[in-house]
């Protein structure tokens, strides 16, 4: 039995299991350009960004608050006078997006199965229960987690309950995610490794300030390794094995 | 030792463990004021509920899907002409809702603290996870419970996953709530226990069919008790336990 069979991987959901992102990204150009009247598309992004950060606490993440932050921002910057029939178009920008189909990530399907076979795998996302319970349902890939946790945030706290919960030590738990503010940060935080894996669109909400791996590519840096493609998953994990607990300073 | 400490005692959370119905009751009140130009507060109730039985299996439960709706609703009786203030108007309902205080009901306190001395509690509540969060850690409850469980449905198959899940045996399980679809029916259904303590106000998509025991009181029929107030809980958990297993048919 190889070191990596005693690993436990944490898998995030949106824009590293299936796509999301980029249902945002359409959903903001239709809106910006529905609200051109009233500014530049990077203004109103801007103005938009600012009402989502300033309801992040209350209405939590997810389409259902982007929505309701897409409306809100619309009254702002129209001075109210945005029209019912505007207003209607943007309750259909935020129903497609909820609605858009639920796309494996190339490699998603192959990698995950594969994996499932010598890991503990925990899928661990971040969202609203409804939407991601739909993803989850639709992905097909439900059987390959022992668990499965869907959060409201993804602090340090919430990784220690979670690793608590199901009796993983810190030193044995690689988290694999394409955000670095919501699965890779939080993770070294607490002494656990991770694999980053960025999605081709970022919603700046989720932006962060470089890491010292930011130019190292796969070089690992303090438990933390930056991959193009989830495909390359397999042989990373193969290789951590191999060198047993030596590339893991926190563990 | 008795039987009664090995009851395992399942609570729901709106409107048995704090106020929440009487928000929306008080939202729903200034709504129907607003569209009065559109129709009777009967008329915009029933179009309204309408709105949000068509929108539950997209949007799920939750102050923004109530807020989705109210918004989805008034363009449809407004024919697309609802003014941007009065959409701001709407907007505001929501964040009255979801910045209501949580106020615990009559008795709670205590009796939870009672109950957790001698059961092992499960917090079972339905809705947005970022709510309920709040609601929980507003309620000062949290430590009672041995688990705090948050699902987007109360159907039988949810509640034998929780149960599975904490190693409870459907016999041993009693499920306390106001709701007798969401509390009540689906614990009866999978051969477990329910104690129903009905709100003052009930949402109509909560609104359920009569049972047996709707005219029975605190009689025990098949496994299901009435209650005016959580406050007599603890007795009758005792009484069920002195009777030992004889009062679950299907236990």
């Amino acid at each position: 039995m190889t070191t990596s069979g005693q690993m436990v991987i944490g898998i995030d959901g949106d824009d590293t299991l299936w796509h999301m992102e980029k249902f945002y990204a359409d959903a903001q150009r239709a809106y910006g350009a529905l609200l051109k009247a009233y500014g530049s598309s990077e203004e109103i992004d801007a103005r938009l960004l600012r009402t989502e950060t300033r309801n992040i606490d209350v209405f939590g993440y997810g389409v259902k608050s982007f929505v309701l932050s897409m409306i809100e921002t619309a009254l702002e910057v129209s001075d109210r006078e945005i029209s019912g029939r505007d207003v209607e178009t943007i309750m259909r920008i935020g129903h497609d997006i909820l609605q858009s189909p639920t796309e494996l990530i190339d490699g998603v399907a192959d990698v995950i199965q594969s994996l499932s076979a010598s890991h503990r795998l925990i899928l661990i996302t971040k969202g609203e229960l409804i939407s991601q319970e739909r993803r989850i349902a639709e992905s097909g890939l439900a059987a390959s987690f022992e668990a499965i946790e869907i959060v409201s945030e993804k602090t340090p706290a919430t990784y220690r309950t979670i690793l608590k919960r199901h009796g993983v030590p810190v030193g044995a738990f690689v988290m694999i995610g394409n955000s670095v503010r919501s699965d890779i940060a939080p993770v070294l935080d607490i002494g656990g490794r991770a694999v980053h894996i960025p999605y081709h669109v970022t919603w700046a909400h989720e932006a962060h300030a470089p890491l010292a791996s930011d130019s190292a590519d796969t070089t690992a840096t303090a438990g933390l390794w930056r991959l193009d493609s989830i495909r390359e998953v397999p042989d990373l994990l193969a290789r951590i094995g191999r060198a047993g607990t030596n590339d893991a300073p926190r563990g």
